[in-house]
């Protein structure tokens, strides 16, 4: 049966590869008929994806909050679908010639846009990722290993069976998507040092699986994720803008990287702002902790203890400093970010753009909230994660981020004096 | 003294940093003094920066042919002044801004191109690096920590004492160049490890320490280098071009990566040719080691082991295989390529074609030597490395290669719905 697979990383590197170089030269056309059939096949597997999902949440031992992430329902079955439809439907990120021309010695050179090759992803208990992934490497001409969280082990089975049946009943290679379906650390380790196949790994989930891929890795990884995003009120800010921004970044989705969760203050306005402000964070849950200053204003704040300023809460908790000025908010946020997203609130031009010059980070802006840093609101029409690091990608990462590029160059004869 | 260093990483990378924040905000104009400024202080240091390198060469119990590599002249102590001059002119690489886009929700994004930040180079026993990667990194914007080899330490400290008296004289920060001289594995190892300052990491030298630093590293890595380079002469070769292309790409200075180590001639030209053309490649001093149908059409060639067909040679040997059509050399060079830069010669169109379509490497020529895969014969006026991985940069890396991007955005209040 074509959909048996092994667990012996080699042959799957191999035949990853294998398959890479069939999808490199794949036209368009045929990977969006493909990615329809795949929406096709996983819409009529919708009971056997729920009754393997509900097998994963009958064996769940993970934190309550947790099994959200991994429940499916016959909406977010559908949902799947969908995403592999539209993803059909976006440009070809492989069909681009980036720039071209002639050098001294009379080559032409071009620098045609082609796909990484084999990409792996290493994922937490979120069955979406296994579909979002595969549609999204296989658009961009790359294939896929995948290692999913034991956890979803039996939703992960479900979906990739049914997305290499899909691939196999149209001729295409089933191992543009594989799955290690072995839960163990090893196996994943293994991967992370799979260079002669692996192009690049992507980790996808909390802090603590990012820092152990890349800790471990040897292959190129894309750091994604961490948000411990600040947002900056000046004194020349628009205070009920900034009341509503810093509501909508903190409390709109609490869980997300681009949430916010830190309030940096500046001293001028606190006084008379700070207690406005708490009051309305509070009223929508959000438990705050300040510095000295802030709770000189507020005095009823949890103390914020050294580590805070360094922790994405990914929680409806908040830490708030007053700052003197907005180089103390860039010297603050500089010290202690992860370089996702930072926000100044204000309509002094200056400082508007000492804030965006000097801050580091993948995505500074100025009045408006950090839940824009998003594949999809940046108008990517997809998003495979949010780089953190700077090289290759950095800031929300569309299909481009799953390409790389290659010189060809002719000549007729040329040879080096 | 501010010439002072320690070899404390940690100390190394915060100053690095620190340096980089004034770096990232330097006009062009500025930098381009202080780069000229740096290179009347190597002119000027020449006697000091020469008795250092006698001090090295006396000490040097290494590879007479690297001894080459270790000796400075005065006329390289000028080639690295003049080389300092020339990256002055060159376009400032952070003075651009690649996009920008209004988004449906009405943010004005645009993307910057900014320094990197902080980038570590480790390098072995040329002097010069040490000079053009300050050079280098210095104009784009990036702070640089420097570790070379053992074998030119002496070298090294003169010429980096030079660069950081220059940039003191001129009120800049010395940090931006620094030195671990301490030479032992260890602190290379520690410098591998040093997420938290360093962007990114380029190992430049022999496969052994790309092997090393890649196996290492947990800073994102740029892979360069190893080159087992291939020319295919096609059925359809024009047989005189293809003549002086191999010996070009063999012959003109085989240390090189970027030099031919690999020849597969199609097996309908072979017997007619592959005798002249081995004649003239043994005329310059090449031993070929050939496969079998290689040896029957010459037999006093050595036979290649399987291990000949992974080997960089550097140096006068080639290994040459008798293949049936271009098919065949482009599965033997997707086999065993360190996807650096791959020749057809050829006048079919179709042939020419397929192999560029197929071949995955950096750089895929027609009709043209290997040699040519150089950042300068490109046209980008620099050369930071050759990149053989597909993140971030691919192939003769500019000073592009030294930065990244910022997005930075723009709003009236957006908050997400």
């Amino acid at each position: 049966m074509d959909n048996v697979q092994t667990n012996d990383l080699q042959a799957m590197g191999r035949a990853a590869k294998a398959a890479a170089a069939t999808l490199a030269q794949l036209p368009d056309p045929d990977k969006q008929r493909a990615l329809n059939v795949m929406a096709d096949a996983v819409i009529a597997a919708t009971d056997t994806i729920l009754a393997a999902n509900q097998q994963d949440l009958d064996g769940a031992t993970i934190d309550p909050r947790f099994l959200d992430r991994l429940r499916l329902t016959p909406a977010r079955v559908q949902d799947m679908a969908a995403g592999l439809r539209q993803v059909a439907q976006l440009p070809d990120p492989t069909a681009q010639i980036d720039r071209g021309w002639v050098t001294e010695d009379g080559l032409t050179i071009t620098q045609r846009r082609v796909p990484l090759g084999v990409v792996a992803m290493i994922y937490e208990a979120r069955p979406n990722v296994t579909v979002d992934a595969a549609g999204l490497t296989f658009k961009s001409g790359n294939a896929v290993i995948l290692r999913g969280g034991k956890e979803a082990l039996h939703s992960n089975q479900a979906l990739a069976t049914t997305l290499r049946h899909a691939l196999t009943s149209i001729d295409l290679p089933a191992d543009a998507v594989q799955l290690i379906t072995d839960p163990s650390h090893a196996l994943a380790t293994e991967l992370m040092h799979l260079n002669q196949y692996v192009d690049v790994l992507i980790p996808r989930g909390g802090a603590g699986l990012i820092n152990r891929v890349v800790q471990t890795a040897t292959v190129p990884v894309i750091e994604t994720g961490a948000g411990n995003c600040h947002i900056y009120v000046d004194d020349a800010a628009d205070l009920e803008m900034a009341r509503k921004i810093v509501i909508n970044a903190k409390v709109q989705r609490p869980s997300v990287c681009n949430a916010a969760e830190k309030l940096l203050i500046n001293a001028s306005v606190a006084d008379a702002y700070l207690p406005v402000l708490a009051a309305d964070l509070r009223a929508h849950g959000v438990e705050l902790r300040g510095d000295d200053r802030a709770r000189a204003i507020v005095p009823d704040m949890v103390a914020a203890t050294a580590e805070d300023w360094d922790t994405e809460y990914n929680d409806l908790i908040m830490a708030v400093k007053v700052v003197d000025d907005v180089d103390a908010a860039i010297a603050h946020i500089n010290a202690h970010n992860t370089k996702h997203s930072e926000v100044i609130i204000t309509n002094n031009l200056a400082h508007s753009r000492r804030f965006q010059d000097l801050v580091d980070a993948a995505c500074v802006y100025v009045n408006a909230s950090t839940r824009f840093t998003d594949g999809f609101k940046f108008g990517f029409g997809a998003e495979i994660g949010i780089s953190t690091q700077k090289l290759h990608a950095r800031g929300p990462m569309g299909l481009d981020a799953l390409t790389t590029t290659k010189y060809e160059i002719v000549g007729n004869g040329q040879v080096r004096a």
